[in-house]
């Protein structure tokens, strides 16, 4: 299996994601990278590389790509001025049918615009979506989307979402029968705005038979309940709960270790304290350990947080093969074709 | 100083509301309470008070109001049907001058309806909004709103909020110049939906001179950063926000909990643990704990949680006794002449 690696996006790049990328090629044997970026650069760092990793190297394949798409490009920007990149050139590789998935912890917003240039998207769905699964009660996991890849969604699309949501819960979860949710202010049905209100009578009319079971409306509270598979919203909404709960879980864990550090001796607290809240930071953090996957696109693009280190961008190579080999747009195609024969 | 309850609003009504009561009457002697709900309701639990808090009953006035919102009503309910409800009731005694300020823990569209109908808004304000103070890092809090007054918000009424927001920080918090900014999916100018970039450019433009200073873009993570003091956002992302984040911080502490539970023995975990989550618990249910501030009224009127216990209850009514000690309409109406004095 090829994975194509854009390893200039991210704020410790390009050395944490080329040690994510050596730990994951030596992690699976069957794994072959494209390393995408300046050629100086990948080879400075992989020269660095410590002893045990360098084994891995014949495994990775450097691929050059002169420039770098920084955090405050616009999407517009890069469609246009952006085709040199690191960024555009590993995605122009999953294209040309060279790699089966791409990973990259660069702008998001670039990578979704050049992502739907360079693979469009699967045949019924209009624009792509970022989700990622959040854990819930009982080790349940929860997938939020969309993250952000659109700023406002009409209701057709909060569907749309919805069946990518379904397909990735049932196929990379292995959840039979996913349980969907559409995120809104309250239970009641006469609740929310109008595109939300709309989306509601759009799923209850769906014929998911087999495919998903439609919960009607969650709210925020509901995620982590353990009871939903997959919760729908638009992406400022989206975007804005997970960065929150992001930022909340961080402020948390600071507050625990701050409290037992308060309430017993130093060295006691790291004891007691420390492994439990080490595990917890990492369970609560699940874009930054984990990665975020493009839906809705025709191939497979994992999105690795900005902030990552070498862990985080090792976890989202490991996703992009798991979606690899589950064919998750193979899967939501057929999704959507059985939908439509439904309707004729 | 006078303060009218709607003793029927909640899940544990009105046993906790009036236990809550009771307890604000006894902390406060210069309290007195109108008590709102059904003759008989009112006086079963009263005569159920245990002692120590039947030395408040002289302070507390029993008022008729037969009728109850239910959980499930609209607001167009509440304004055609709800006039003998302990709700409206209880807001009809604020706009007669009989009490100073409102509290209930009853349906929030209802309540927010029917207060805009007794109270009408301070001139200016288009609309009330929902706030309260989630706690921040370093023991600061930041103001979040709205949080589902109106589901969807135009620019001009953002800006609205921002002053809101900035009156509240300064007057209840003693926040000399209050941190404002906007809740948007990133920190780039070009990013986010219409009326926030729209809103961005005229609060770049307000004439805020020793009012609060703006400090342009946030995203759901700098909530909890002890950099801002109000966060600004539309009622359905601050909804969606806050309540993701209590259920998330309700599964943390549980999580925590149990992962002391499982590394160390029961009796040692409890010792340990126990305080120390209960104190964070607290914390981190900001308005379970101290409930939600109607604002843009021309009154005062607090939301405390539905899922209330007398506890919560009695910081809600603590927290409209600040708000008419600080006369936070007045304040909100002198903020705004003085604006539009600049304007002229």
């Amino acid at each position: 299996m090829r994975i194509a690696i854009d390893v200039m996006g991210g704020d410790e790049a390009p050395h944490a994601t080329i040690v994510g990328a050596a730990r994951a090629a030596l992690d699976n044997p069957a794994l072959e990278l494209l390393l995408f970026g300046p050629f100086q650069r990948l080879h400075a760092e992989l020269s660095r590389l410590p002893r045990p990793m360098a084994a891995a190297t014949s495994r990775l394949v450097l691929c050059d790509a002169p420039d770098v798409i920084g955090q405050g490009a616009t999407a517009a920007w890069a469609l246009r001025h952006g085709k040199q990149t690191s960024m555009a050139r590993m995605l122009q590789s999953l294209a040309d049918g060279q790699a089966q998935a791409g990973v990259s912890a660069g702008n998001t917003a670039a990578l979704v615009a050049l992502s739907r240039q360079a693979l469009g998207t699967v045949a019924g769905i209009s624009r792509p979506a970022i989700s990622t699964a959040i854990p819930a009660r009982g080790d349940r996991r929860c997938y939020l989307l969309d993250l952000g890849a659109n700023v406002d969604s009409p209701a057709t699309r909060l569907v749309d979402f919805a069946l990518m949501g379904a397909v990735m819960a049932r196929h990379v979860d292995a959840v039979a029968m996913p349980r969907i949710a559409l995120l809104n202010v309250g239970a009641e049905a006469t609740k929310g705005s109008a595109s939300v209100r709309q989306a509601d009578t759009l799923l209850r009319a769906y014929p998911a038979e087999g495919a998903f079971t439609y919960q009607g409306y969650a709210e925020g509270g509901d995620l982590f309940s353990g009871k939903l598979d997959v919760v729908v919203c638009d992406g400022f909404v989206g975007n804005a709960v997970l960065k929150a709960s992001e930022g909340l879980a961080g402020m948390l864990v600071e507050r625990v270790q701050a409290a037992f550090d308060a309430h017993w001796s130093g060295r006691l607290a790291s004891l007691l304290a420390r492994p439990v809240l080490k595990r917890l930071k990492r369970e609560l953090d699940p874009v930054r350990y984990n990665g975020a996957s493009l839906l809705g696109l025709d191939g497979i693009v994992v999105k690795s947080h900005g902030g990552t280190g070498a862990d985080g961008f090792h976890y989202a190579i490991k996703r992009a093969v798991q979606e690899v080999e589950q064919n998750l747009p193979g899967q939501l195609a057929t999704q959507l074709m059985a939908h439509s024969a439904t309707l004729n």
